[in-house]
């Protein structure tokens, strides 16, 4: 039963996007399992913008992953061989499995089961940590009113997408910002939003005063920078912003893109908010009964975007970075039992 | 009884500090009052950095002064003529009275009693809008635990000073960032914080790392730009940054100046909130009322800076900026009847 792992590991942490030299394939035999323990055969793994965040040299919410070490990164599989009678071969699990094609879990690493019936795939998007950040992002800390404006960065995202859904929902006037026309057709004519700026294309200022004369009341931000920047001069009295992410941050080298205007922040008296979703772990089955509900009432719409093969992962990683996928990616590293 | 009014309307807008050309020293007689009104005699102008947003061309939470009007101010002074029952002659008033000899109140202009046994002077400092600022700002917005580590810019000033103290009454560990080596002392050996920065002499970021290693709970901010910034980078999880004011942005001409570290409040789910006391107008009695009883047991101490002479008001603002004050900046207008 012993065979190899292959593994992507951190090589040299990279000065922007991540390059050939930035990780190296490498294979070692699997080891034996000690009690408690159970191998997992790795099925598909999460491409986010915060596996930049991890490589970077300062510490973050999460240390720094080392040179040598496997690249964090959180994923789904099935259990192949198991030591920990809670997790039998053929269960469904979910954690941070790593860039590689075999996790063992149980003691180092935490997986845990994905609910019965639930494909793996949409444990990686809807149902995962892009959606429940969704979920909490918009409802927790940002918590828009009934026929309050909500402005979203980022909007096609895998989060952003969801947290737009979640505002309409919610009975809010949804304004989307995304990257090409096509990704705000998707916005306007799908997902219900009520309308979209391609940010290359348009001046996001003008348009702001243009569909949002009377200001923004909720900002939900997976951008930073310019962006929100332009959108701090376009808040309303009372607005908020959850700062989900900085995406046009994490690939600069020392120094992240400025904001200037958060002096608008005294003068209407708004919040801009920080949140991780790994503080919601607790609360993790509310988000996602709300969402399965959602998705099946056809109200919540997502896409997911597969890369095939593990070697493909810090090429789908700067697509991200690129705006060059078009829903949830992933990487597909090895067999599907749930498909 | 009709005699004239001295009064300093706004000439020209500044570029930067206001200067001789800013405002025009101006004398019109004094008109007769209509039913409601009164004539109140000003004693005294509160100097703070607001009146230096007031005459930016840019609409802030107030519309901008517009040439060739008085200036804008915060003021007390006595009732000298009435015809209005609630505020007989010798009714001791704070309001927006403006930059000039007399306020003909009741209509166009709100003007409220003070306290009686509230000397008009104090009401410009302690029990007036800083040390009001100073209450909610600490206790509604910032809101600091027992034991935790809080930081305020400004700490000198008449809101700042005002604010720390609150903060160690609260239990938290206070550390003020102020100009010259005789404001950190006044801070540390009168006023009890537990430590202060010189910012002028030293390095913020390398005195936050020895001050506190475990990160700042709570940041009150009077200063913005640079301060800000290097605050961001020492932020503990969970922290709360209560926006004051920016006095680092309010003489830039055009763009205020820039902070990187934002993305820090996602990684610290930290929050930054701008608040204006205006909005608390209806709880003011109950801060007012904590101000005294604290006053009265020795707890808060403030300065008061006194400048004679309407025509002062100006240079009194451009001390402000320079930080040459010491306590709260006001400028005597007229007779203080409550002296």
């Amino acid at each position: 039963m012993r065979g190899t792992n292959r593994q992507l590991r951190l090589a040299r942490r990279p000065d922007g996007m991540v390059d050939e030299h930035t990780f190296e394939l490498a294979e070692e035999p699997l080891r034996g399992l000690a009690d408690g323990e159970f191998l997992v055969r790795v099925a598909y793994l999460s491409i986010d913008p915060t596996n930049r965040v991890w490589i970077r040299a300062e510490p973050s919410y999460l240390p720094p992953v080392g040179i040598g070490e496997v690249m964090r990164g959180g994923g789904a599989g099935a259990v192949v061989e198991s030591r920990n009678d809670a997790y039998p071969v053929g269960t469904g699990v979910l954690g941070l499995l790593g860039w590689q094609e075999y996790a063992i879990c149980g003691r180092d690493v935490t997986a845990n089961a994905v609910p019965p019936g639930v494909p793996l795939q949409h444990m990686m998007s809807v149902y995962g940590a892009t959606g429940v950040t969704a979920y909490f992002g918009m409802l927790d800390v940002a918590d828009p009113k009934e026929g309050e404006t909500v402005v979203v960065s980022g909007a096609a995202g895998a989060t952003g997408s969801v947290a737009g859904q979640i505002a309409k929902i919610r009975g809010g006037r949804v304004i989307g910002i995304a990257g090409t026309d096509e990704k705000c057709r998707w916005l306007t004519d799908e997902l219900g939003f009520d309308a979209a700026i391609n940010y290359k294309t348009d001046d996001i200022g003008v348009r702001l005063d243009q569909l949002c004369p009377d200001g923004v009341d909720v900002f939900f931000d997976n951008v930073g920078g310019a962006t929100l920047d332009t959108l701090l001069r376009h808040l309303a009295l009372g607005a908020r912003i959850a700062l989900c992410g900085a995406i046009s941050t994490y690939n600069a080298a020392e120094t992240p893109p400025p904001i200037h205007w958060y002096v608008n922040l005294v003068v209407q008296r708004a919040r801009m908010q920080g949140f991780l979703v790994l503080d919601y772990l607790d609360r993790f089955p509310e988000a996602v009964r709300a969402l399965v509900q959602w998705v099946s009432e056809g109200r919540i719409q997502w896409r997911d975007h597969v890369v095939e093969g593990l070697e493909q992962a810090p090429r789908a990683l700067n697509m991200l970075f690129r705006g060059e996928n078009t829903g949830k990616l992933m990487v597909r590293v090895g067999p599907d039992p749930s498909a």
